[in-house]
């Protein structure tokens, strides 16, 4: 059995390097790696998957894993520069797949080791991330 | 291979153990256990897995998966109290679990055993259950 | 110039009327009048018509806005039975229609007269009402 | 008659008035103000009013619609920081109404006058402004 | 205030004048004048406008409002070719402006003249036609 | 880790057996039998699985799966009819089931054996399929 909880948060970012040239980055990232940075409504899906308790009738609480998520990942990342604005990202280019990673590593710390973590991120309608750990 | 189908139902329901007090249902369930109920639009996905027909190019015919689905959980569930109309849920919460969990019991029953099932149940866009059997 | 809140609520209800008979309640509304209640995922959409504040390029704060959505909709209808919980339909059926007018009346009395308020509710995705006064 | 083309743009940007304090910047705008910016996906309709050309079936043709927004709409804003990369936003807020505002005037001049044009712009799922000219 | 009904019909066409070249044809219409046609998933919302019904609540039954669409629009263009095998296209080009005046048309004679009536029709995600009358 | 890139076609087709009787036809397939044809907005999810490039921090350049899907799926088949342009579907039912297996195909041969490869398809919103070979 597995639920999900659904949150959105909005970011700056771009794709880049920096130990490329900038004419590399724009080969490899395209419009993605404009200096000024632009920005996303990221659609997040928390899927927890474990055991009905008999007594609630859920596998976790939706409201206590909206409260973990609305704390240690909305907060971060929701009206923030994914690249200036979150250590997280140090060093790590904040495409979907890699800020997916981050989050479910975040969560992992956070949530009891009794469940298992899936994590979909959506940048637009078009282009998603899924990951589950290693 | 996989298809699957999607309908909706909508339903009046309250989240509490009838053994506990007002006061730990409201502190457990929350808002969810308002003694007067409220109510969803529930959207439920049946994704059924098996071979392709060669002759028909079906896995199920959706036609006939959509008869089984609205004989058996529409018509039982749609425009219904969950706790007060449903005999399923006497003595089951009716979180979206345990309602995915029904649903697919059900199935399970109505529908040739050389075909895996799972079910998925939205009770809101943010909230989902997922359930493909133990 | 207008702008647009979108919030949401979950409510119970059914459609009669007291003074008929079971019959002719059913035979009116037909399933939506199941005495012990259904429910919804209601979409609630407030456009606000005025002028672009020249200091801030809002028409409204949409902050504010959601304040007032929260406070005064949100907080009475959601997790309700808008038959049994909300004296606003004591005596009105709680149609789409209905709810929306009621909405709307009291989003009159709590917002600016200077604006223009358009009510948009949706009951599902299939049936919505809109109503921007008489 | 009318119709309606939907094309998207993401984008960063930010809130705020530069001759304003940092902190009366965020008393107002909120965290929409940060100064390293966040973003957005913008969904942009654009709806045109005219009379069906009898020999296509037409009020405009989509595809040269779809051109006109592209070159310049979506050339323009897309994957840009409208702060800092688009003077049209030069001493002009970037919020949704001023934004529909902007893009509804580039349309203006572009459009053949015969045509009504209206603008809808999302920010969010929960956020949007609607202009049609003064 | 109004009230709307959502319904979808499947359909085949292709747009192109029988008195035009293939080359023509294909100059205005693009992919969409395909001679072996291609298709869509037509979505149509109804909107009437109208006073609540003091009895009901009701500016019109939805459930009868649902009968009248699917017995004189979604009956007749459902799995159907409009171009082969509807005789309301007969001479008629049907672009989304067309088959939405067609609807309307269609509406306007079998619902009662003290209902305003608005067709909103979505060919794609990304184009839409509205039509209220003359 | 897994990756999706969403796009869409609008095919026409028809669901039949050319060796058996209209009547058999019309039986197995109902509506979707119609000798002229009806259609769809198919939408294509299209999800790739792999470990992260640690320089882009990418599975596969989103980009590319784009060009890659644009050029062997929606070239083929967007605004074409699938039992009439399309040899792909020569002598098999194009049922989203086999659609989806024929994507899957072309995009097995043309994508790199490192990666995993899944393809959800929906023909509406009400029916999917989904395969991931064999």
């Amino acid at each position: 059995m597995k639920v999900c909880r659904r949150e959105t948060f909005n970011s700056a970012h771009r794709l880049f390097r920096k130990e490329w040239s900038d004419e590399k980055n724009r080969d490899v990232f395209g419009k993605c790696s404009n200096p000024n940075y632009h920005g996303h409504n990221y659609v997040l899906e928390v899927w927890i998957e474990g055991a009905i308790d008999p007594e609630t009738g859920f596998v976790i609480d939706l409201k206590e894993l909206k409260s973990v998520i609305v704390a240690h990942i909305i907060e971060r990342f929701d009206h923030r520069n994914l690249n200036l604005d979150c250590i997280e990202f140090e060093g790590i280019n904040p495409t979907t797949e890699n800020i997916a990673r981050v989050i479910w590593n975040i969560l992992r710390v956070k949530l009891d080791p009794k469940f298992g973590i899936e994590v979909q991120l959506s940048e637009t309608d078009k282009n998603k991330a899924y990951y589950a750990g290693v």
